[in-house]
């Protein structure tokens, strides 16, 4: 089942190098050029044609598109500030805060004093109701900005409840999961668990004293116990929840990323280009408060960055906390995904970025 | 005389190690919780349980104590202009700059081209007038600030002087220091001098070139000589200088921080949850233009990050040159007092910080 | 010829060491203060008395200094956008860009997917043209800010054109150069070609990856092949195109910047202090979204940090790719050039730097 047209033929030489090298990697890629499927292998023990697994926060990639669908459709202005479709959200001094500073990971809500359990994910309004009773981290608007790393996708979620009084899951599900055909999920059915693989990753060494209180242990939410674990969780993949419970297969990622921007096989693209340009714009770079490394976000999407460095200028996406990775690059006309079985390093060095490099050069010697 | 709560076993246990494996230091710890005493700790053959010695910038989270009284009571609003206050503040280019950028290291006022020599720093008006006089060293409100070390003292009296008419360290004196009875003094009075021990430290090895003209130079105040003997010169100790010129016990640093948010032993918190959120609010985080380094920043206060790690994301505080360390944690009912006889190195490998975690760990044990 | 006035002999010594300890470096020294010649070496089997070269982006310094005047004369507010000059810039988002803003490197134009051609250069209308058409890479008035390489210039002259119908670099000639006799030329007269060398570079080993798509590759315009050859083509320098076509020698840079502050050799200053003062203010700092490495912008001109450790607070310059470097420190009444003939590396490290420290010492110490 392995495929990769001939222009791609160094990116299949690439993966094969790493399955070589490392008898446990286990891997899917998948690439669609100007809607065509152009690259689409899998390798190793743990990874299969059709698995599906974790793929943590590209599920904020995922979840903000479906977003931009509701931008699109002139139903938020993320000029507006949040209390305009969330008024509760107005109290301890964030009335002023706009969609544009929130989804940019400038709202100073990273977490909560104390915790999210798992568990509270799956009620929606109870948890949106803690981060609109809570004073932000930071004085909002002060060019501040640091990853939302388990708060972004209640906002979106919120904000879509809000506004359309619909699940943005459903909406998800409805105008991209299935139009495109995409085994990406925010929320895996019960039918399809058949096809999930458990995430892997080997134990880790505690890193030295987090207090759960410091700004990096409520953005961590290190209360919830080994993130890690949660899409192993059915409670926790059948909810769905937006900031990191996504699960879905590299050709699944690949195909929701290129339906935005080229369609995939015929299906016209579900965005507009000024609605990608309005959400893939960088809104913000440099030091973000909560990783304390080097940060491009747009309006949920990450930008490509030395430390990130996924694609051309025009690109935007998301990577997941194993190192899986999907982006669409308006500039070559790609639609990227990534799904390693096990726990990897992320950032440049990683598998999925080595591999986003070969695609551009493949296109670019072309 | 040393004493910690039996929960507080594993605070003492690494104090006594840090003691053990260094003959020559001494130091003193203490910290209390809820407003009541749960260590106090001294030791070594240049701390005694009632000496005094320079904190250095400590002093400046102390004026700032003073300060948010003033803030409290309504007679500064921290959004107004500077220049509301002080009226020829807004020379230069200045008129714009409000209370909260200035005091948040965002005026580009760190210091004065040739320097202050210290005995003008008992000359306020003086002072002041010149600091009114300059050009900001950046644009103000472009997101840059930078350490002011030996301004901010100067910006925090001179506030209070035109509003009330008094001197800060009289505020202080009469509302912090007397009815906490804490042994932290903005200007030591001379029937004390008994129980001062001078700051010692090592002769440094001059680092390599550093134009006091440059911006560095000009924040460092390079022409003043070695900053580290300051506070061993009676006339700086006598004065007391907001920026760096108060004398203490680590008690009396703990004393005047939980007296800010729970009060100490029976009397209530002298600062209100309103005020204490104001004023503890991060208004800065990134590089540092004075320090190149990451800094963030409340009014005036400290905030914890991972070079600075000594609280929660509630927690509000100031070190010193010789790394002495007051601060208090709402979250977790602290305030705590680290005060070294000898310079040692800051920063979060610093005694104070990992004393600082040891307190953490053993609240979180409970 | 080499000449350094006593109180700078150390700096000429410092330039021996260089030259005794390298036989192949090769470049010229000059420095002036208070208007008068105090420095003025040469050395090396490639650099001559008369000889010019490329100085590559001291010409952005070079063009500042020409469009101050501008600025000075009143035809140009900084506070007004860019629309309000061109009206064509406001296209794609832009009409709230300010010329304070777009000047300080934080427009996100940093180039055109595509690249320019060198010769494209030449037509400043047609390159003027494909930025007004242009999005910004990042979102203007964000704080975000990054080197614009090869933009720079196209804004300078473009807005100059503009506004009084004449070439830049004719301003330059008229005001500038011709008055004050600098050999420091924004396009070489052919009867000047006699006294050109060519810049001289090893060969480098290509580093990884760039995608010329990515921010990186747009702002260094990687199809362009390599940038340091570009003043050896004669059509290049014949231009002068303001962002690195310059060619002059090191008391051809030193001399235009003395012009500015102090005036050279009983010629008045062209600037006022005010405007200096308007040129000179720092406007950004932080991590230049480009570099990704520290640095500080005042309107075009570089300011001093500890990676360009090159004056006071008050200094203001612009370095070149070969390292080559031009600045004026108003604190101290100087106006540096340093011409390498040989690429070198820049930074703090930079030989040039370490002459500019060399410089403040020999005057702080006097």
């Amino acid at each position: 089942m392995n495929f990769a047209a001939e222009q791609f033929a160094s990116v299949r030489e690439l993966f094969d190098s790493m399955l070589d090298a490392d008898p446990g990697y286990s891997a899917q890629l998948a690439v669609y050029r100007h809607g065509e499927k152009v690259v689409e292998l899998v390798g190793g023990p743990d990874s299969a044609a059709d698995s599906v697994t974790g793929v943590f926060s590209c599920s904020k990639g995922v979840a903000a598109l479906a977003f931009s669908l509701l931008v699109q459709d002139g139903l938020i202005d993320v000029d507006d500030t949040v209390a305009t479709y969330w008024p509760e959200f107005a109290r301890q001094g964030k009335g002023a805060i706009t969609v544009r500073q929130l989804l940019s990971h400038q709202g100073g809500l990273v977490g909560v004093q104390g915790g999210f359990a798992m568990e509270d994910y799956n009620d929606l309004p109870a948890v949106a109701q803690r981060l609109a009773d809570m004073a932000p981290l930071w004085r909002p608007g002060s060019g501040t900005f640091g990853y939302h790393a388990l708060t972004m996708g209640v906002f979106l979620e919120e904000l879509c409840h809000r506004v359309i009084g619909e699940r943005l899951q459903d909406v998800y599900d409805r105008r991209i999961r299935l139009p495109y055909a995409a085994d990406m999920f925010l929320g895996l059915p019960e039918s399809l668990e058949p096809r999930f693989r458990p995430v892997r990753f080997a134990e880790q060494a505690m890193p030295g004293f987090l207090d759960p209180g410091s700004l990096a242990g409520v953005s961590g939410n290190v209360q919830a116990g080994n993130l890690l674990e949660l899409p192993n969780l059915r409670s926790v993949r059948a909810a769905g929840s937006c900031s990191g419970a996504g699960v879905g297969s590299a050709d699944g990622l690949a195909r929701v990323y290129a339906g935005a921007i080229t369609g995939v096989e015929g299906v016209p693209a579900y965005l507009s280009p000024e609605t990608v340009a309005t959400m893939s714009q960088e809104q913000v770079w440099g030091l973000d408060r909560v990783f304390c490394d080097t940060g491009a976000f747009a309006l949920t999407f990450m930008k490509a960055h030395p430390r990130m460095d996924f694609g051309s200028a025009q690109a935007f996406g998301h990577d997941g906390a194993n190192a899986a990775l999907g982006f669409a690059d308006p500039l070559y006309g790609v639609g990227f995904g990534y799904v390693p079985a096990w726990n990897e390093e992320g950032g440049t060095a990683g598998r999925g970025m080595q591999l986003s490099a070969a695609v551009r050069r493949a296109i670019l010697a072309a």
